[in-house]
């Protein structure tokens, strides 16, 4: 993933990295790491992690030159590739892009912002009153910011976007066409931390949120960043208000969510899928493609594409109809 | 309905509407029509939609000019209303409704609002700092208006109302003694569109927003303004926090709503009802008067008088306290 | 309970509270009432209430000088403590809460708030644009505050706190290391009056909001103050957003709920405990220490220790697993 948001402080010599981790080794001290990425987009010089054993198949394909993994695992890896053995993999990992991104860990305020009146932006936007912009925000053509709205550093918004009054927006990459209404909060950290008595482990979240062209996002929504990869809203997909997606989530194109919906973090939904009022899809699933899930329903695992599914928890509609007559 | 809101833009000649619909016909090309309203409120010089054969007893009586309708439904109507038979009878409307309201469709923030305090309102309003007023809007004696929030134009507020901080109001009438907490987003269009691959077809809301006398809507509610009818709140009804109500639905009096409740569109809620917290009650239902909804259940058929329900789906409180012994 | 926030208009003579109550009675005119508070609480020259049996134990300790009570339940109360019988203990109770604290009965805006620029706050509090704050506001060392954002009158907030953007915050104490994400509501007023027809009555809300050390609150969240006693939030508790927590509720420590959870009026959440997203908590309940609660479940009894729950309502996770094979 590239990453237009936050400063990448390596490259850091391997040695540093195993100073990080309280690791000592006799490894070549000299050795260069240059980013930390996934599996699968880890470049020679990356360092990486490798958890799950579900993930063998990309692991056996790694470019990275580290990984950090477990004693049962690391034998899946290339020769290219140097494990780095530790306890907690999720925990080490964590460390190590803190080390690379000290940045992603916090959301405090942007104190970059200026009101969009001081800046060259004002000739670009219709803006409305004490609307504030970060640095680096680049804006397209015949865009609408609606009053005391907040654009965070870095922010990319297309043409044709009419973004509401009293929204903020961070870390986000807005496409053509794209609807933000008022109140909503997008681009904030995950809900993502180590827990741990007295003082809870936060995690960087170097991932951003992407919405896709045409789509449209309801009034009091949030859809936070993603950790290491990124949170996406598809082409052409339409969120009511008051909906929450959670970090990682992936939502195909041409998908309507009703109100109150919640993702939590990591699912996959795919494109043409319908989802009623205050449905909820737990963290980690896949949701296929012309899915319906009725309202209310609470999805805990996979739903296979074209099937209509509805309760909690949620099953075949026409089973759940016949259960409640 | 009377609409103080949009601006109409017809009348036009019946020609120019078979235009938008592009239907050729050897109509009588002089006829004028003033406005589109619904079968029971559309007057002489009126064009108006007849798409579900429950309403039929509605249509025959209609005294619109034109109706907009299908092969099937036609025969329905009076010697006064000329059918314009369409395949889609809600895309057909949709497209006449834009052309009488085109700025119906779209929530751009309001451009005219300016800080109350450059206003005439500065003498009748105790406002907080950095209130945005638009044009046109109209505020009784004695109200309060938090910082940061802004009243869009036309909006209407009676006597001895409370406004919250951060909170938006559009498109709406706010009657006497009405408390409207923080964060709210009172009036934005409803979310309706017809689902169209790459790009859908957002309709027109030209519905508004009524708040009843004595009324209280909790911090970060939503309440949509209707399409061709009114989103409506009765008096002395009172909603807690984080509450969504969706277009064209009407609320009783004396109703109380608990925290994270959420209303699809065009539901009737009746009076004195009572609903607990994180119910969430489908579209186009009824519940009447005097019923009680236990926290976290699912309307989804209508509900009788007097009657108490809980469960997911809703049913009788006794038989779900029986079956979850 | 010490109140920094609401002012005490008494001491009140005994005779003025039998007035407000409109009761009769031939008592020594010359008593005087200090303040009014729980059994537990209160001290001499002091007024409290006592309407349910299940408090006789506290009730028969209480160091009160007067307690508003029912006929059946007065009999409970020690030789120190002089009944005052009414019909209704909780409407009574509220008219004389209103007496001593008129101010505690509605929200609205701080009036007395600043621009933080024009404050002695400004050299020490690190803030975004816009930021206003009241009179009699204290924050600690090293403190961000986002744009936007409101520290209504008489907030305390601790050393290295993080108050997000658009965030309101009222009769609240804030302690260190505690971050408060953007558009969050604390600290207005809960949820409570007493129904009436045409116009209900609302009662005081005197308890105030407490987030203890290294907390952290999502976006969009709303958590409103107590009644008669707080609303708490313990140590290390991380929230998600668009959680809703009412009036009275108390969190314990090391506590992780996920987003768009409701927890209902006068709860007490333990330690150690983990709410899955959506869950729904009704009032009044208690949840034991080291539960789990399954996203989306509707807990509607007590939950002891150490258990895992799920399902709505919510019961053992094992059933519920077992049941919806």
């Amino acid at each position: 993933m590239s990453n237009p948001f936050f400063i990448n402080c390596g490259p850091f010599n391997i040695s540093e990295i195993f100073d990080t981790l309280k690791i000592k080794t006799k490894l070549n001290k000299n050795q260069i790491v240059k980013d930390i990425k996934d599996l699968f987009s880890a470049e020679k010089d990356c360092i990486t992690f490798f958890h799950k054993k579900k993930y063998n198949e990309i692991a056996k394909k790694t470019k990275a030159s580290y990984c950090i993994t477990t004693q049962n695992l690391k034998d899946y890896l290339p020769k290219n590739c140097t494990p780095i053995v530790v306890e907690n993999v999720l925990i080490s990992t964590s460390l190590v892009t803190q080390k690379f991104y000290p940045n992603s860990i916090e959301d405090e305020y942007d104190a970059s912002a200026v009101d969009i009146k001081d800046t060259t932006l004002k000739d670009i936007v219709i803006a409305g009153k004490n609307v504030l912009v970060g640095d680096n925000v680049t804006i397209g053509k015949n865009c609408f910011i609606g009053h005391n709205s907040i654009i965070e550093r870095n922010v990319q918004i297309g043409d044709n976007c009419k973004i509401g009054s009293n929204t903020i927006l961070r870390n986000s990459v807005i496409k053509d066409n794209v609807t933000v209404l008022d109140n909503c909060v997008i681009g904030k950290k995950g809900f993502g931390f180590f827990p741990s008595k007295n003082k809870n482990m936060r995690y960087a979240h170097i991932g951003i949120v992407i919405i896709n062209e045409n789509s449209e996002i309801g009034c009091g929504s949030t859809i936070d960043r993603g950790s290491l990869s990124n949170t996406e809203i598809g082409k052409n997909t339409f969120l009511d208000n008051q909906i929450h997606i959670a970090h990682n989530v992936k939502i195909g194109e041409n998908t309507i969510i009703a109100g109150q919906v919640g993702i939590a973090g990591s699912s996959i939904i795919g494109n043409n899928v319908k989802i009623g009022g205050q449905a909820g899809i737990s963290g980690h699933l896949r949701v296929g493609n012309n899915v319906e899930i009725g309202g209310g329903s609470g999805v805990i695992k996979d739903i296979p594409d074209n099937t209509k599914v509805m309760g909690y928890p949620a099953k075949s509609i026409r089973e759940f109809l016949k259960n409640n007559r």
